[in-house]
């Protein structure tokens, strides 16, 4: 059985996993104190062109999610996201946990506009005439988007004035950034994105770790006593080595990079497959994840040999299906799809 | 420089780390759903003599803590638990943040006494009159304690009756259950644990593992659509193998309580190179942690050459100290620590 | 100036206050143990034909959303409400402060279909399958609705088929029952709504009282320890006896109904005038608010002389604009608001 | 039956009735935004000689406490309380509800020491390595504290430098503020208080008001979007009116003042009366709430007639007792206590 079902079915790349075996019987600090994670921070912010960059390793992707958006917004406010963001939809209510409106606004191939944003925000900056509502405190947007669909510079551009005008931290979540960088429709990069908002994660969990990602405060926005914060939501890791030791690897030598470029490749030699066997496309998407169309007893056929993602139902007959690639994807893996295709 | 600062100053033990390269380019489901999990599980059950456990594994030991007490609280319960347990002190507000108060107690040794908490529940349960104030739900206790002390059997069947005869789970932290479990002293064992207990965890991240806790749910008490609310709580791992690979190996040939085992045995040592040379202690400990009181200007010299960690400030003059082994101690650290001091 | 602003521009109804002056002096018990919320409570069982009810005063209406949402849903829940529903729009994010979703579904005048519901719900109760999305645990409407529509007894009945079915709590906010009990279109008597809502609440604040609503929970559902829930939010009133010294008098000679009457009346006649003054409707209100739409020079010069709500921006030119009824509103206030048209 | 069970057993003083009945039909805004909230808040201010003061005016003490101090904690930060204080016991874990713990300190007649509160708080401002702990952000107080103690001039003076110090709001709970403002061991006005306080409540509740406390935050330190804050809360009242009217008339002529007064008077005579029967004092109280030791069998007797609260057991045969008197209390009620005696 070969399987396309997520970009999280392997452990680490090798070469991480190798340096946590070299590194493994030294004795070091806890909670994050140690040189590793301390290696991988100021690489990172080297990573980003950004010298002034405070750098947070955490867990998860929710967990994330939930402490970067609880510790950044205000008693009264909420965070404006897509309708179909991942903390709108798949964090089993995260952000409501700790105690905060998700406000959903329209989305187009997952993505915020800059107009439909400022749209809804401007209102509630004119006048104080709406003690009544949840006040839009920052943005939330993920790219590559849970479409796998990119934001081009302009837009970003676009999301960051609007931001900037209103004064709310733009938050970015990249669980999937690597995959976002290395397409090759890609118009932004990393420094662009720290340049753009102020606060963004590096996915480490799906592109090569273990576990983990990394938090970028890009403007010394980073919230007072953090580990705090990060503690009393039962989310700081005892032995954080295990994070920074994990990211240092990811990070030396354009290791991320080139993992994330390699799903890249295998991801459109997917697409050439599925073009050429007559799959139908949900959507063009630039990055790891494709979204198909298939008769549903085609995609129970294929169940049988492949994993893929069941996404959605498409009317009566039909299914929408992803399928993932990643850093661990294979030739063979691809051979072998074709052939049952 | 030699370390007992902490008991989790090293990564993970050899065995559990060579499992995590031996099945790391596996494809698996995610989430907890890979046959490494079902596998730690079953492993787990059998261990405790339990068959109906309901066991699930977490990241880290507030995390758990957090999620166990506020899932199985009602809305208008507090946890009790003695004034220096974990969660009332160390947890930086985490039960709290989840919305519930910590009734604190007073202890001996870091152990809470079943008179004592009968005669502050008793009261609650016996009329309604008590609706201004926080009502004890579930009572939580560590195992070894803070302070490295051992319920003996009698005093865990106490707290054990009393919170069935009012009908509170009883909750019992395991962070550091190995070495309480191979004490020279233990008088509990695994089983006993299961029985008498509720709910309890078996910590991995002080035993042998780079992260994970094992919550055990003896009584079918698991609060229902569980990994609903661990994912509310940015809690729930997208890679659950790297959870599972590693109890199924602490799990395997009795792993967990071999390295435990070595850990006393260091533990023990220590406690005679610290008698040899003198050196006063705090509280009598039988299992990995060590308090021992040191003048402070000797305290300053040893800092230079061994770490350990600062406990408390003890009258002017002293401080008293705490020395942890774990599975990582070595002859030769122990040799070390005898030189210097 | 004459005032159409809302339905709770006035202090009580004067038979309301006169009861509290009777009572003014009288040493009682605090905490809603006195004998005057005893009496309003066993009036609103009567009234409501459900001799079972369990009643609970509260003092908001946002307030009682909270607690009564927040107590009956279980952790993993969230709540599902109309896209405009109260709880939805303009609560500040009160739910959420509680830690749960409102999961916003489509509507149609304010009202929530149970087409819709089924269709949204179906898939959560079919498999487990939904681990990382937030579990539909109750439904929330109101009636009259945000835009003054009632629910049919067929709209009813089918959203509580469906909440019956999938054993979710139904849950009918009445901030404004009255005005939807005494309107010429009703189809629900108080009866109606006891027997197909699991919890709903009688509006005070709105409907002749200075503060307070009653909730009634129909079928022995009320959260246990439900007074320590209220305490433990803020919400319990030391003086009790000045929600039940109102609701005693709102349910003694059927003067809430009476009340509400006496407001369809006057809002029978705001309708004629502004439909005699060309004024166009937005929508088809038979209860106490009016919605129109004037153009927005209109609406500025009427505005120096008659108090109403601005509702929202209608195009470049108009706005919409809503005009409230109530007990106090008079003859004079009518004739006053024809002559400014 | 005579009573003196609370402080809050009649409704509202005459002269705040009447002004309710006279301002009753006045057709006025909601939410707090009419003129007689205007008008008590400017009163409030002149009182407190305070005239740069923000004032909120909310409906209970608990819901008061809650709100306060969660708007004004950050995220890392609990509240320092004295072990006996209300937040600590009898709100219900109010506190905790809101995210926050409370940090409790022993105390020596209800009130918390100056020096007992560095001691504590000292280490968290010194150094950064107390991350795991919860930190003390703000100091909670009561005068009269839930013993009917007061704080000197001298003590509360201590505890503001202490708080300036280390930057943290020092905020008193006023439920009782008058009995202690006009005992006639006051040594702190209501200016003082002001001077000294960052925020503090004036007790309307328990001093005349059908329900109302009048928060003062005496430096610029308001929350921002309180009202949002509040209404999330569930506390926003609908009719603010109810609480600007009382508190309107309360602070008109002295009011307040006076009736607090005249519940000083019938204290200091129910503690002659207590005396010459044989009564043990169980503390001295200076003000409204006396606290005496009963055998049980007098208390039993007692109760037929007189209704007091029960306060806790002490030994096996005896009872502490608490007297309340207050501006209902009469002369008629203090005779028949001694003739009961």
């Amino acid at each position: 059985m070969v399987s396309f079902a997520s970009d999280y079915i392997a452990g680490a790349h090798p070469l991480v996993l190798r340096r946590l075996m070299e590194t493994n019987l030294e004795p070091l600090p806890g909670y994050g104190e140690d040189p590793y994670c301390a290696g991988a921070k100021e690489k990172i912010r080297a990573a980003c062109g950004c010298p002034q960059a405070q750098v947070e390793l955490l867990t998860g992707g929710t967990q994330t999610n939930q402490i970067v958006i609880s510790t950044l917004l205000r008693d009264y406010q909420g965070v404006v996201a897509a309708k179909t963001g991942h903390v709108s939809t798949h964090e089993a209510g995260a952000i409501e946990y700790a105690g905060h409106k998700v406000l959903e606004l329209p989305q187009r191939d997952g993505k915020l506009d800059a107009e439909v944003l400022e749209e809804f925000v401007r209102g509630f900056y004119a006048d104080e005439n709406h003690e009544h509502m949840v006040f839009p405190g920052m943005v939330y947007i993920s790219h590559p988007t849970e479409f796998g669909t990119l934001y081009t510079k302009a837009e970003l551009e676009g999301l960051s004035r609007v931001c900037r005008k209103y004064d709310m931290p733009l938050y970015l979540d990249g669980a999937r950034l690597g995959y976002g960088l290395m397409s090759r429709e890609a118009e932004l990069t990393l420094e662009d994105i720290a340049r753009l908002c102020h606060v963004f994660y590096i996915g480490g969990t799906k592109v090569g770790a273990l576990c983990g990602e990394a938090v970028v405060f890009t403007g010394h926005n980073r919230p007072a006593h953090f580990v705090n914060a990060v503690k009393k939501r039962g989310a700081l890791l005892a032995k954080g080595r295990l994070l920074g030791v994990q990211f240092d690897a990811l990070f030396t030598d354009g290791l991320y990079f080139e993992l994330s470029r390699r799903a890249i490749e295998t991801a459109e030699e997917l697409k050439t497959i599925l073009r050429e066997k007559g799959v139908a496309f949900y959507l063009e998407s630039p990055t790891n994840q494709q979204f198909v169309i298939l008769d549903d007893q085609r995609a129970e056929e294929l169940k049988k040999q492949v994993a893929f993602s069941f996404w959605e139902k498409r009317g009566p007959n039909q299914t929408v299906a992803r399928f993932c690639t990643s850093w661990s994807t294979t030739r063979e893996d691809l051979e072998l799809l074709r052939s049952v295709l």
